[in-house]
């Protein structure tokens, strides 16, 4: 009886000892490229046993770190079939606890996937302001925060399911690719809503939905053939995020002593990754510093930290079927960490796209970012990154069309200036450009709600080299001030909830001024999709004379599709003389309105109405 | 009889058809790099005889051109010893005309003259404005416009005397290097004063002096150890330039069809010299447009244009023994043409400098325009232009001072940002920088007279990297407001004419104002000329707390030469804490001020006064 009882208590004991609590990658695939893949398993004391596979699989090392509640678990996975496998813990000879770990087989083509590009119109939305599409979830019990539609930056109740009820409308739209700000798990007990607190990298938050509604999300997407931008976040994740309460070593993070819970908050001078003269001080400042108290800033110097994010967006990517990643605050990451991250990434999906946010102001900066940048090059640096975002665009986006009067630099000048300076970048055509993001004032607010300013806006921005991003809302004119708070421009998209007073998702909801907008916005991006000399080709512009500016998108050996655009800024009706355009014309006779249909010629004189466009088809 | 009447008939006649009239340039040198040197003649019919030289002299080419006024005779001069040469105009066994051509031997070290750096300080000035030496000249027999001293757009009657008297004066402030806007002959009937309209490339305006003046402007200055900048302009001449009046061929010129002596105005839109999306249209319009009507724009693209402009130029540098030039509206040159003037002449002298007038606005724009720019690269081009102006840090002086609040992005935040774009510069110690100059409003006129914000400004002008360039008069607070005209940035310096009430070129002379502006000028600047490390060291700064800018000057190797800049914007007293400038004090303890001499302790706290700087040499 004695004996048996140790025996009992020994068990009881190890059980809790060695209980695996979790294991991530919680799977993985067989033929990946990279045939490596590093298990983080946690648990009670885990550190103390000794993992053991099936003998298909090698494990090639295993790392313990300061804490005894991780192992680390490098494990070769060439030549590996798909299936389940065992692997036990054992201390000494006895096996304290065995699980099984699966290895799937990879879609096929899934390598050779290719992201979204300049054929892409993306449509951006934050899912708790979008739709509701199942009120069940709003609060749930797992996590903390309650939904209360009434708080401007409480829960609203948006879900998965609430977008994929209207990715027809987003369809409709004309916006091929949805970038929906964060669904993973943000427990926070406020402002869990944005998401960029992250709590599990592995889970998406169940007020969103379950992993398995993401990967609907994706299907849905694509049989309308769409594309899924996951929004990904490596530099800083949630406070309540279990592997920031159980830290595997203190250097996973950037911890300040003497900050509370080693926070300091960045100083956001992101030029100091860039500047050869910036302090250490003020670099170390903004790449380490915190985004906010809530926000532990990770530590991409550590080649763990950096590994377990290259596998958990690669995880996400494989099983969630994605098209290509949106990575937030990217220059506040440690530099070569995510140059790391990224280029890992894109080893294992050559053709797919990833766009970083360099939220900065001048296009070198932005341009410094790109993969293959002659600026960086200057500094012996290359990003890798594909994808960059044009942010001194949207920058001017708001002045621009508010500038009616032609003075020298002004209005339509400054979008001419500022394409002076595309040759900086490597790809002009992965530059993702927008008038709006979920952090900045709407654009209609900007304009006032000027309906004529907005639809020369989105000509313009539907026409220019690069991948157009729309602001959820901004297609029918929604207004939000950023100064009232971040909740007044992530406003609910009217008619995502069941009680709404109207639903403008539906043409016979929408007001007659959101039937303007959307029906401007719908025609001009579904003509768009089929035009590859929009996605493609070469610009070719005239300095803005008498507030009318006019380029032309085109192919020098297919001049049957070339594009001519023409805006007129200025409040007067216009005829503009065509002979200063014969370099773009050139033997064209005439231009098919994308919008009407009508054609007009391109003899002498063109007529154009007071703050509007022409988009033309020239034949 | 009659026999002999034919003969004297045939020699009248001969002797105005071959007469030469000019042989441009008028001598030159042995012992040049390039041995070629291809002389104008013009004359009468000139072309219709045959040059002949003394054997020593090899003629290489001759070349005619439409007009049969010229000829262009193309000679090596190698192992030619120096000496007068004979010229014979033929015609067939007959010599018509005889004239000597001389070729001098050079200055010892010509060739290896080092021109100026930012070891120096350029004293710009405007010669009609800055002092009348010599009243006999202000009007000439031979030159149009009268001296009209009260109007503003007139001749004032300021000459090359007037300089030389003054040079103590400038050497006195700190300066060490003159430049003065051009001085060659400028005939046009009103606004002359300017010279930018050139009438004759090889001559000075006898109303500032002759040839020998100008020359002994440069005896003057390397006296004193001072250095001399000739302002060239081979964008445009005037439109009386003898050449213009009678041109050699028509494609001398860009000659617009339909504009009133083929004048067309440039649009002025510089970028089409950079962008690739640029219309030939406003490229063309940009770089073939002309300045002004009384300015016909110069066609670079005729390698004869080129020849003559590069050998006008180094004929000024050999003749006037020169430090530098400073060439006039750089990026309206045709592109490929300028790059062959200026390689042309730093082949000559692989040490000169020249700095060209990039008066742009975006620093890849300037940086684009500088030797072995990556930028520039880019588009595989290659300016070999050793400096340019950073005119984007002149077009935020005058907001910086006058921005006192310390909001995100502005006040010294936009010096500090402006710098973080200084990698893109391949040599950015060659970088001319400016608060000022005769084209824009007057730095004092911006700050409104405030004579702490001039401080500050003249604080960070003289400690950042570059070569800093004083406007005339701004050293003693003159005021003078662009939206008034030219003639109001272009006042007179007090004290340059015999009749004025007072002399600021003296201090017995100055008033209390201007003794505070000029005494804290001279003696930063005087300070700054033994500071090797402001003019070749590195700079490290901190991004602005509380409207404070820190940065250091410093070479890694030679800490004891470390210095040490402080700028208050504020309109407070500061204490600002000194632990977080670690990376720059290292383990220096004290400051000592560059403008008071005194010593104050980088301890814990450093105390500043609202709205001024600190200069420190650390020790």
């Amino acid at each position: 009886m004695k004996y048996n009882i140790s025996i009992l208590m020994l068990m009881v004991l190890t059980s809790s000892m060695g209980q695996v609590q979790r294991i991530e990658p919680p799977f993985w695939w067989t033929g990946m490229k990279n045939p490596e893949i590093q298990v983080l398993v946690h648990g009670n004391q885990i550190s103390d046993l000794q993992p053991e596979f099936t003998p298909e699989i090698t494990i090639k090392k295993i790392e313990k770190t300061e804490n005894p509640n991780y192992l680390f678990i490098t494990l070769d996975t060439k030549n590996l079939q798909p299936g389940s496998y065992k692997i036990k813990f054992k201390k000494g000879k006895r096996t304290i606890s065995t699980m099984d770990y699966k290895f799937l087989e990879r879609r096929e083509g899934s390598a050779d996937r290719k992201g979204f590009d300049s054929s892409d119109v993306i449509y951006l939305l934050m899912p708790d302001r979008f739709a509701n599409g199942d009120p069940s979830n709003d609060s749930h019990p797992k996590t903390i925060e309650l939904t209360n539609r009434s708080d401007q930056g409480g829960r609203h109740g948006g879900d998965i399911q609430g977008i994929i009820d209207h990715l027809d409308y987003i369809d409709e739209l004309g916006a091929t690719t949805l970038w929906s700000t964060p669904l993973t798990l943000d427990n926070e007990k406020t402002y869990s809503y944005h998401g960029y607190a992250c709590s599990d990298l592995y889970q998406m938050d169940p007020r969103y939905g379950s992993n398995e509604d993401f990967i609907r999300l994706t299907e849905e997407l694509h049989q309308r053939g769409m594309k899924h931008i996951m929004d990904y976040v490596p530099n800083h994740w949630g406070l309540s995020h279990w592997l920031i309460q159980d830290l595997p070593a203190q250097d996973w993070l950037h911890y300040w002593e003497g900050g509370e819970n080693g926070f300091k908050r960045s100083n956001y001078i992101q030029t100091s990754q860039i500047d050869p003269y910036a302090s250490t001080y003020d670099a170390k400042g903004c790449m380490d510093g915190w985004f906010d108290y809530t926000m532990p800033d990770m530590n991409e110097s550590n080649p763990m930290v950096v590994n377990y994010l290259v596998q958990n967006a690669i995880w996400w990517i494989e099983n969630a079927n994605l098209d290509g990643m949106r990575v937030d605050t990217y220059p506040y990451n440690d530099k070569e960490g995510i140059t790391e991250w990224v280029t890992r990434v894109m080893e294992e999906y050559p053709n797919l796209n990833i766009v970083g946010e360099i939220f900065m102001h001048e296009t070198p900066h932005i341009a410094f970012w790109q993969k293959d940048s002659a600026i960086g090059a200057i500094q012996s640096f290359n990003s890798n990154l594909p994808s960059v975002m044009d942010f001194p665009l949207y920058d001017i986006f708001p002045e621009v069309f508010n500038q009616s009067e032609q003075n020298w630099g002004d209005g339509l000048f400054k979008v001419y200036d500022h394409l002076t300076l595309d040759f900086l970048y490597p790809n002009i055509n992965n530059l993702l450009i927008m008038m709006g993001n979920h952090d900045v004032n709407r654009i209609n607010q900007a304009f006032d709600g000027d309906l004529d300013k907005y639809k020369l806006a989105i000509s313009l921005l539907a026409t220019l080299r690069g991948i157009p991003q729309i602001y959820y809302g901004d297609e029918i004119g929604v207004l939000g001030e950023k100064s009232k708070g971040d909740g007044d421009i992530r406003r609910d998209f009217p008619g995502g909830w069941p009680d709404d007073p109207q639903n403008a998702f539906l043409e016979s909801g929408r007001t007659e001024n959101q039937k303007a907008y959307f029906n401007y916005s719908k025609k001009l991006l579904n003509w768009r999709k089929s035009k590859s000399v929009i996605h493609k080709g070469k610009t070719l512009h005239f300095s803005p004379t008498d507030n009318v500016y006019v380029y032309f998108r085109y192919f020098p050996d297919k001049p049957q599709e070339t594009v001519m655009v023409v805006l007129n800024n200025s409040i007067k009706d216009q005829q503009v003389d065509m002979t200063r355009f014969k370099e773009g014309i050139q033997n064209h006779q005439n231009g098919k309105n994308a919008i009407t249909g009508e054609t007009v010629s391109l003899g002498t004189m063109l007529e154009i109405k007071a703050k509007s466009s022409l988009v033309l088809e020239l034949n």
